[in-house]
C-alpha cells in the first residue's frame, strides 16, 4: 500500500531533478516574453526549436536542462501582464502567432503570477519614461532594495521547489555608469551599499550583486556597462557561481564578426566600415535616448579592430524607426582596398526580428552556464563568447574562433561527469 | 685576377637560387596580364604586396620565392602583346594605373618574348570565337602537341636557366567534358593520346598532363573540369610534383563560404540561397556561351550543401554585362527561418574587380606549390582549399576551417628543413 | 397602406441602381482572392481603402460604382473554396488577418456558390498542372465553349439581377500563342471558332470574345497575349464596350517607369540596367514552366527603350523561390555614364506581396472601366495606361506621364454627364 | 584695303558676342574645377556633352550661350591652383582623366590668373580650417569687402572685355544664419552694411549681394540659407537680374523627388523613409562639423512632405567617409503600408560622383540663366526647379512636375525673340 506513493515520490523526484528556475529580470519586455512563450511551445510540441545550438547535434548526449523543466518568474517595472506583452508582439509582428499564443494561454497567465515588482534606482529618464507617472515607487535604500531582490529570489525558490535557478539580465539598456573607485572591490562596492551612494549604481547592479550573493549562475545579455562591474565580478567568483556576458550578438554585430575575418584572411585592407541601424520597439524608444544610445553604440564598435589587427574608419548609427518595430534593419558599408592599391566594396542588408533572434541565445545560455555550475566552473565563462558582443572573459571577437572555442568546450562537457 | 669572375658567379648563383620559372597557361589574359604587372610593380616596389597571404607576418620566416626572382613565361591562343593587355585594362578598369604601366614597360616586352602559341585542341565555340578567323591553325595530332608543350617548357627553362618551374592554368573556362573511361586511369588516358582521340581532351588537359610529365608544380586556377582527371592526377603524385585547384575563390564564393557558418552556428535554418552575378569582360563573353556557362554555376553550387549539411533551395544565375568590364557584381539574397518559424532575410552587394581579387592568390598560390614540392609534399594540396572554390584533395568548403588548416600549414613550415 | 412598400421598393431599387457585377476570370487564385476579401473588407469598414486611388482626393465627386454594391462571381479551374484560398493567403503572408477572414466568412461562402467551372482549352502544361489529375474534363468545342462561359454570365446577371457587370482577367499567365491570321478579323476568328481550332486560343481568348460579345467592359490584367487579340478587340470595338490592359504594374516595373524618366531628365546615359525578380507563389510555379516565363519576361522588359529613346543593355532575370510565397522581391542595378563619360550606379531592392499590390488596382480599374462605359466610352482605354506594364491603346510607358493622363481624365469625367 | 580689317572686326564682333563671363564664388573647389575643366574639354571636343540638358534635343534651336565662348574667373579663400585642384580630382576618382587634364593644362593656367581671393567674413570654423593658419588676412568691413568684390567682377569683364556675366555660388555650405529684421528688406541690409555688423552676414551674402547690384544673374547652388535673403532677393527683383536656387539636386534627393511620386500614385502609404548618406571630400570635411551639417540636413528634408501631402517618419543622416572621396554614396529605406495595411519595402543603394553630377547642373544653370536674362526675364527663375533641392519661387519638389515646367518653358523660349 505504501509503494504507489513511494513510487509516485520517485518519479516526482525524478521531474524535480529536471526542474531549473530561470529568473528574468525585466520578465515582461519582448525578449522575456519570447524567451518564455518559445519555451513554453517548443515544451509542449508546438514548435521545433529551430535557432536553439543546444537543440543541434553538437550538444547531444549533455546533461542539459531540459526546457520542459524551466520554471520562469522575473523582475518587472511597468504595469502589464505576460498575456498582454504576447500579444503587443503578436500585434507589432505577428512573430508570436495566435494559435500559439491561445495554447500557452495558461502558462502565461501562470508565469505573471510570478513576477514581481522592479527596482528603478538610478535607471535614468530613457528607462524611467516606460514607467506611467506615479507608478514608480519611491525607490528604496540601497540595502533595502538588494534584501527585497534576494526575498524575491528565494521565495519564488521556495515555493516553486527549487533547488537551482539562472538569472537572466534582460532590462532595457541603462545609460552608461561613470567608473568609480566603488566599483572596482567588492568592499568598496559594499561601503558604497551601505552609504547608500545611488548614482553609483543602477538597477542592474542590484540585480547581479544579488545573484551573485545567493551563488546564482547569471546571464548579462544587454549592454550595460553597470550590471557586471568588478565588484560584482568579485562575488561571484568567491561564491562560486558562473556567469556570462554581454550583449547578445543577434544582428549586425553577428554579421560583421562573421564577414570580418575574410578580409583579414585574404590581406584586404578594409578602409571604411559604417553601419547604420534602424530599430522601432521599446529598445528604440529607449535608445532614441542619447544617453542610452552611448552604452549601445559603444558596444557594437569593438569587433573590427580586434579582428583585423587595425581600427578601420568605422561608425555604427542607430536610429528609431518606429514602424519597424522589432524587425531591426541594418545597412552596413564596407569599403576596401587590394590588390595594387585597387578600392572595391561589400555592402549588406540584415532583416532579422531581435527577440526572434535573441531568445534562443537566451535559451542556450541559461542552459550552459546551469551546465557549467554543475560541471564546477566558476566565474567568467569564456566558451559563451560568441553569443556576445562584448565577450567578458576574452578579447576574442571572430565568431568563427568563438564558435570553434564553444564547440571543444562541448565536446569537452559531453561524458565529463558533473554535479548530481 | 681569377677571383672576381668567381666572385660574381658566386652572387649570380646566389641569386640564381632565387629564381623560380612561372608558365601561365593564358598568358595575355586579363588575370594572367594583372598577375604580370603586380608581380613586377611589388618587385620594383611600385606598390605594396596588398591582397597577397604570403606577404603577411603568417609567412614571416617562411623559405618561399621571392616575388623578384619570379620569371614568367607562358602560352597563349589570341595575338597580342603584354603590354597591350595591360593597356586594355588599364582603360577598362583602371586596375593597372597608366604610371605603373610605364614603369614596367620593358619588363612588359621581355614578357611577351616569353610567350609562345597554345593548343586549340577541342576548345569549344566560347573559346575559338576569342580567336580571329584563319588564326586557328590547324591542331596538331595529341601526341604532337603535348611534346610541343614539353619543348616550349623545357625550352624556356633552359634559356632562363631555371632549375625550378610552377604552371599555372589560366586559361578561359572551357565547355564541360564529359567523364569517359579513358580519363579514369593514366595507362588508358595514354592510350586515348596514342589514338589521337581529341573529343576526350581540352586544351588544359594537355597543360596539365605536360605539366606532371616533367615533374612541375601546377596551379589549377579556373573552374574547368577536362584539367586535373584522374589519370592527370595519378601522373603527378607518380611523377611527385605537388598540384592544387580549383577554380579561385575571389567573390560571391568567397563571400558565401565565409556567411554561411553563421547560420549553422546559429541553428537558423537557410530556406533559399539565391545568387545574381555580374560581369562583363572576356570572361563574361565566354560564359555567355551556354556550354560554358554551365562548368562555371556547377562550379559555385556546391558550397552550402556541404557547409550547412543540407541543400538549401538555391540557384546561381549569372549574366554578361558588357558595361561592367571586369568590376563584377553580385547580389545575394539569403532567406531564412529562425526560433518559432519566424521567416527573416539577409542579401550583400559585392562589387569586386576580378582579377584584381584573384592575382595575388595566383601568386600565393605559385608560391606555395613550389615551397610544397622543395618540402617533398606530392599530390594534391588539400591545406590550400581556401583558395578555391572546389578544393582538391577535400570536401571542406567553411572558409574559416580551410583557413585554420592553412595556418596550420604554415606554422609547421616555418622552420621545418625544406629541399635546396 | 401601400406606400411603405412603395418606399422600399424605391430605396431597394435606389441600391439596385449602386449594384455592379465583377465576373473574375480565374476566380480563386490569389489575387482574386485578395481582391475579393479586401473589397468586402473595405465595404464593411473593416480596412481603410489603402491603395485604391479610387478612394483618393482625386476620384472625389466622380459617380464610380461603390465598393459595398459589388457583386462577384467568376471562372475557376481548380477545385478549392475561396475560404480554403483566403486561409491559404493567411498562412503563406499573413496579407488576410484571421480576424478579417472570419468577419467575412460568410461573404467567401457565398462569393464560392457564384464561381464556375472554366475552360482549359489550349491552356499549356503550366496551367494544366495546377489541376489535379483527372479534373480537367474533356474541353468542349469552341463554340461550345464559349456559349457556356456566355451563358454563365448571363445567368450570374439574371439570378443577381445585375444590368451592369464587369469581367475582369486573372488567369494565371499563359504560354505565348503563335500569332495567326485568324487572329487579325473577327471574321476570320469566327471561322476559326467555328472550325473548332484549338490551337489558336488559350482560355482567355475564349473569356474576353464571350465579355466583348456580351457587351461587357473588360479589364486585362495578366501578360497573355492571347486574350485580346485584334479580332476580339474589334468585336469590343463593335459593341462598344471598353476595355484595358495589359498586366499589371505592381512591383519591379513599377519601380522602373518611375526612375528611368530620372537618367533623361539628367542626360545620364544608362548603360546597363538588369532586373533580378524572385517570387514564389503559384505565378511562380506557373513562370517555371519556360513555355509561360517567355510571357512576363517580354512584358517586362519593353519599358526602357519606350522612355529613354534607346535601348541599353537590360535584362530581366525571373527565378522561383518557393519560400518567399508571394513576397515578391526584386533587385534592379542601374550602371550609368555621366559628365566626361564617369560611370555610376543605382540599385534597388523592392519587397513587395504581389496580390496586396495589384488587388486595388482591380478594383480601381474595374470601377474606372464601368465608368467609361457609362461614360460612353468605347475600345482601349488608354487613360489607364499608368496601371499596366504593357498598356494597350498607347505606348507610353512613362509612370508620371501616364498619371497625369489619368488625372486629366478623371479631372474631365468630374461632373461631365454619364449615362445613368 | 580697309575691307580685310572690317571683315575681321566684324568676326571679333560675332565671336565677342558669343562670349559669356562665368564667375565661381569657391573657384577651386572640387565641383568649380569639374565645371571649368568640363567645360573646356567640351569645348575642345574631347569629350561628350553627357549629363547636360541644354545638350539634348530639348533645347535645339534655343539661343544659348555656347560652351566655347565661356570665360572663366572666381573667388576663392584657399591657396592652390586650378592645375593642382584637378590632380587632386583625377587622384581622389579619376573623373578627370589624366590625357584630359594634358590637353587642357593651358587652360588651367590661364584660370588661375583670373581667380582673387574671397573673402572669410564670418565663415564659420568648417570653412576657416579649410584655409591654413594666417593665410586668412583680416576681414575688411564689410562695404570694403563690398567693394572689393564689386571691383575684381568689373575688372574681370573689364580686362576679358565681356559685356555678359554670370555669377555663381560654389562656396563650401556655410553655417546656418540666425534670421533678422536686418534680412527683411533692402533697406535694413544697407543699415547692417554700413554698421559694419558683421554677424548678420556669411561671405555668400556678400557675394550675391554684389551680384545683384551689378545687375548679374546668378546661381546659387549650395545650401546655405545666407546667400539669397529677403533684402538680396529684393536688389535682384530691384535692378532685375534672374536667380536661381538653392542647392544643386544631384543625388540621393534626385532619386527621392523621383521615386517619391510612385507612392502617391498608387496611394501607398510611407510609414519612414530614412536615408544614411557618406561622402569624403572637403564637403565632408566641412559637413563633419555640426553647424554646416545642420544646413545641408535640413535642405535635404522637405522634399517628401511636399510631394505626399503628409509628414512620414524620416530622417536623413550624413556621415563623413574619407576613403569615398567624391563618390558619394547613399542607401535609402522607405517602408510604406498598401492594401488591407500590409506592410512592404522599397530600399536603394546611390554610388554617384557628386562634382560628376553637379558640373553639368552648373553648366545647363548658367545658361539657362544668362538666356532668361536676355529674354527679360527677371527674379526668381521657378522654371528651374528641377536643378535644385530647394527650388526658390516654387514650393513644387515632385521632379517630374518640376521637369515639366522646364520643358514648358525651354519650349515658349525657343523662337520667341531675345534681347541681343
Amino acid at each position: 500500500m505504501a509503494n504507489p506513493p513511494r513510487a509516485r515520490r520517485t518519479r516526482t523526484t525524478a521531474a524535480q531533478k529536471d526542474r531549473v528556475g530561470v529568473w528574468l529580470f525585466g520578465a515582461m519586455g519582448g525578449l522575456a516574453t519570447t524567451v518564455f512563450a518559445g519555451a513554453r511551445a517548443i515544451a509542449r510540441g508546438l514548435a521545433a526549436p529551430q535557432g536553439l545550438v543546444t537543440a543541434t547535434p553538437l550538444a547531444e548526449g549533455l546533461p542539459l536542462a531540459p526546457l520542459e523543466g524551466l520554471v520562469f518568474g522575473g523582475h518587472e517595472i511597468r504595469r502589464s501582464t505576460p498575456r498582454e506583452a504576447a500579444r503587443e508582439i503578436h500585434a507589432a509582428n505577428g512573430s508570436l502567432p495566435a494559435p500559439l499564443l491561445k495554447a500557452i494561454d495558461r502558462d502565461l497567465v501562470e508565469y505573471g503570477r510570478r513576477i514581481v515588482d522592479g527596482t528603478l534606482v538610478n535607471a535614468g529618464r530613457g528607462i524611467e519614461k516606460l514607467v506611467a507617472d506615479g507608478e514608480a515607487a519611491k525607490p528604496l535604500p540601497l540595502r533595502e532594495a538588494v534584501a527585497r531582490i534576494q526575498d524575491d529570489l528565494r521565495a519564488f525558490m521556495r515555493k516553486e521547489r527549487l533547488t537551482r535557478c539562472v538569472c537572466v539580465n534582460l532590462c532595457s539598456t541603462e545609460p552608461k555608469l561613470a567608473p568609480s573607485p566603488a566599483h572596482a572591490t567588492l568592499a568598496a562596492f559594499e561601503r558604497a551599499l551601505d552609504g547608500d551612494k545611488r548614482s553609483l549604481v543602477r538597477p542592474s547592479t542590484l540585480y547581479a550583486y544579488a545573484a551573485a550573493s545567493l551563488d546564482l549562475p547569471f546571464v548579462h545579455f544587454t549592454p550595460s556597462d553597470a550590471t557586471l562591474i568588478p565588484a560584482v565580478r568579485q562575488l561571484f567568483e568567491q561564491n562560486g557561481a558562473p556567469y556570462a556576458g554581454r550583449d547578445g550578438k543577434t544582428g549586425e554585430t553577428l554579421v560583421k564578426s562573421a564577414l570580418a575575418p575574410l578580409f583579414k584572411y585574404r590581406n584586404l585592407r578594409v578602409l571604411s566600415w559604417q553601419g547604420y541601424n534602424m530599430l522601432g520597439d521599446r529598445d528604440g524608444v529607449v535608445l532614441d535616448d542619447e544617453e542610452n544610445k552611448a552604452t549601445k553604440v559603444e558596444s557594437k564598435d569593438r569587433v573590427l579592430a580586434q579582428i583585423l589587427g587595425y581600427a578601420p574608419h568605422s561608425k555604427v548609427a542607430i536610429d528609431y524607426v518606429p514602424s519597424l518595430g522589432d524587425n531591426k534593419t541594418a545597412w552596413d558599408f564596407i569599403h576596401f582596398e587590394g590588390f595594387l592599391g585597387y578600392r572595391m566594396s561589400l555592402q549588406f542588408t540584415w532583416q532579422g526580428c531581435d527577440a526572434v533572434l535573441a531568445a534562443p541565445l537566451v535559451l542556450d545560455l541559461l542552459r550552459l552556464v546551469e551546465l557549467a555550475q554543475r560541471r564546477g566552473e566558476r566565474g567568467a565563462q569564456a566558451q559563451l563568447a560568441c553569443f556576445f558582443k562584448q565577450p567578458i572573459g576574452t578579447d576574442e571577437q571572430d565568431l568563427h574562433v568563438q564558435w570553434h572555442r564553444l564547440v571543444a568546450w562541448l565536446t569537452a562537457a559531453r561524458g565529463a561527469p558533473t554535479a548530481p
